[in-house]
């Protein structure tokens, strides 16, 4: 049995508050699939009504930028030091845990609140954020607010559709975002930027610390492949003639998996790859299938293996089409993410937080993508991870501590009131 | 290049007619997916008040039996004599075609006209049956009206839900069946039953011939396999700790594909195997698939053949499970009809009505289902193959020409004019 973690006490904010209203968001769910709130539907949208309140309640400003993201501002002492931005996002994977997303969100708030409760005032201007759709959206896209704030949301995204033809431009606009003006959301008064997540690994839990102070998000590469065979008759079709779709996706299920536990275990580097998505049209039991689909996610810290990965893939991919006498597509990149690097002066604040609080904090890589990645390509920024339980996450049972949460949240509004010092510039 | 089969002239029915009915009924689809008219569905619905419409139009009394079966009726000269009944079905697979099904039961509408407007009148009564849901239908269950009229649809298939949670019992109500008396719909007085069908393979069009008369059809089992493991994260959860669903159902697509080749290559007996549906939960591109379903279709003329294949399947889904580290639930067998073999008197009527016409007929098996094969436990039973272009079918580019169709049509209306002489007893 590794020791557990201490609880926290005399935090300076109100662990209780944070608490509640993580657990109040978390139940803005489809009742039969919980724990699902996906970007742009009814349960999203009933999630950022609540949060505008909640903003407001906490005396923000409230607006929603050109890129669909929510943002509730508290005007700093010298409107000209900029902005601390701190966030996180209120959307949800289908069938999703109640922490992913919502606990930095409130946790942030619970920083404005925290600061407000003791009267302080920053310099900075200090913004929480509710990015759009972190998560890969029902349009193929995923982190569309903090590609949207950090420039590069460009038409083709905006023109990606759902399965039922609606594009993302209108979306967008449904959600309050405006796709013509979408350029609008590129910020350049960002100082900082900080984000609290749960962990989503197992890493904190197995060594009984505190927080994680992330040094860098794996790259992540998204890349489609569509397999076109023949739909025939099930029963009339003799074997010898059938052009079946899914054998050739199978067989590149499989070779996912075995190139990808060959990079993993070189160690030098981290490297998982997985297929998540996989539809097979028609889809009628007594039907060859036509046509695959599928969806494979590769990350790591270095993107020479992300290269080697790809050439793999391309070459099995191939054979496994010529195998089943089918057509493939060409490889389709859905995404393509660098390896962000994170902030020295930021992570430094944070861990001189955790320390001022006696917690036990360690450096780690992250092997989930973050909108904290994006952000770091216009402001400096850093991220802080609690314990996720077991690591589950991205599921139901996904569980974090309200004192490792509260924990947390205390270690961002510390490094926010070290920050608001140590990066003032002279006006 | 193969002869093309000659144009059949001065048939005894509306060839202009018996076309314009089948272009009508298959325009009743989904616009937006071709040819798409689902059982229970909207469309089907529409369908069948049409259907209806020109049921009463042909003179012949209508009603729905408990087991949903859309039925005219025409009666008799000598009641005693029972009932020679034809039909076929009106729902379609998704994306399939425009004959399959209502060419037959259109032709077997054209029957009944043909026989009206020659002013005869058979001494048996005659039935023209729109089988409901021959196609496997959302609640996993084909040919459930040709079940129900041979007393075989039991209370756990009526217990059977669609995804949305609806069950087959309350379904088979909506469409105007009776499930607390489907026993009812058990017949004891049919003396025979014909089908006409596009052949949905090549055998005809590849040897020029103008119909098939069937000999048997295959026994088809249908195997729900589901693997359970854990939906992670696809970033933080490490290769070697995966318990990744769709990596053990992809190795059972490929061992369904190869255990099915050898025991075609075997060429004794005709056997075919497909994976036709493969689902994927939760679904999303960044999570590790908890949970994997899919639904294996073996046929065979052979139901040794079928043995061997499920043992073989067993222990193979069994070691997928293993290298994947996921549970596997039981196979468990969602229907399972043995191959039925068709009347020699009938086959003999189809053949006597083909060369009257000059037709080039052949004997053939079908590596398809079809409500024929449920009614030839409850009575003499024999179908008509029509040609169909590349032996394509359940697709929408599925073709058969207005000729053939009318030219098979017409063997039937012989054929139901030979039998009502034949089978007559002294009453």
């Amino acid at each position: 049995m590794v020791e557990q973690p201490l609880a926290k006490t005399n935090l300076p904010l109100d662990a209780n508050r944070l608490w509640a209203d993580i657990m109040a968001l978390a139940e803005m769910t489809e009742p039969d699939r919980p724990y699902t709130r996906r970007s742009f539907g009814p349960l999203f949208l009933k999630g950022r009504d609540w949060l505008a309140g909640k903003f407001a309640e906490a005396g923000l400003a409230v607006r929603i930028d050109t890129a669909g993201n929510l943002i509730g501002r508290l005007d700093g002492a010298d409107p000209s030091q900029g902005v601390i931005a701190v966030g996180s996002h209120s959307d949800t994977v289908p069938s999703g845990g109640r922490f992913d997303g919502i606990a930095g969100l409130i946790a942030a708030l619970e920083v404005v609140r925290a600061l407000r409760d003791a009267g302080m005032r920053l310099a900075h201007t200090i913004e929480v954020i509710d990015f759009l759709a972190e998560e890969p959206s029902e349009y193929g896209l995923s982190c569309i607010g903090s590609r949207g704030m950090v420039g590069v949301l460009d038409a083709g995204m905006l023109d990606l559709k759902e399965p039922g033809g609606e594009a993302l431009r209108d979306a967008l606009r449904r959600v309050g975002g405006d796709p013509d003006r979408v350029a609008a959301a590129r910020r350049h008064d960002v100082t900082a930027f900080l984000e609290l997540h749960v962990e989503q690994g197992i890493v904190l839990e197995s060594q009984a610390l505190d927080v994680g102070i992330v040094t860098s998000i794996v790259g992540i590469r998204r890349i489609e492949i569509t397999f076109e065979g023949a739909a025939d008759h099930a029963g009339t079709t003799p074997m010898a003639l059938r052009q079946d779709a899914l054998v050739a996706a199978a067989g590149i299920v499989m070779a996912v998996r075995r190139i990808a536990d060959q990079l993993a275990a070189e160690e030098r580097d981290y490297f998982v790859a997985t297929v998540g998505i996989l539809a097979v049209e028609p889809g009628g039991s007594n039907i060859v299938p036509g046509r695959c689909r599928l969806v494979i996610d590769a990350r790591t810290t270095n993107p020479a293996l992300t290269q080697r990965f790809v050439e793999e893939i391309e070459r099995d991919s191939a054979a496994c089409a010529a195998a089943a006498r089918v057509a493939r597509s060409p490889l389709v990149t859905l995404s393509d993410g660098a390896p962000a690097v994170f902030d020295r002066t930021l992570r430094e604040a944070l861990r001189q937080g955790a320390r001022e609080f006696g917690l036990r904090d360690t450096d780690l890589p992250s092997g989930a993508g973050h909108d904290a990645a994006f952000m770091s390509r216009i402001c400096p920024a850093a991220m802080v991870f609690v314990p996720c339980r077991k690591g589950k996450s991205h599921a139901p049972e996904e569980w974090a501590d309200r004192d490792q949460i509260a924990a947390g949240a205390a270690v961002v509004l510390q490094a926010v009131k070290t920050l608001d010092r140590s990066l003032r510039h002279k006006s």
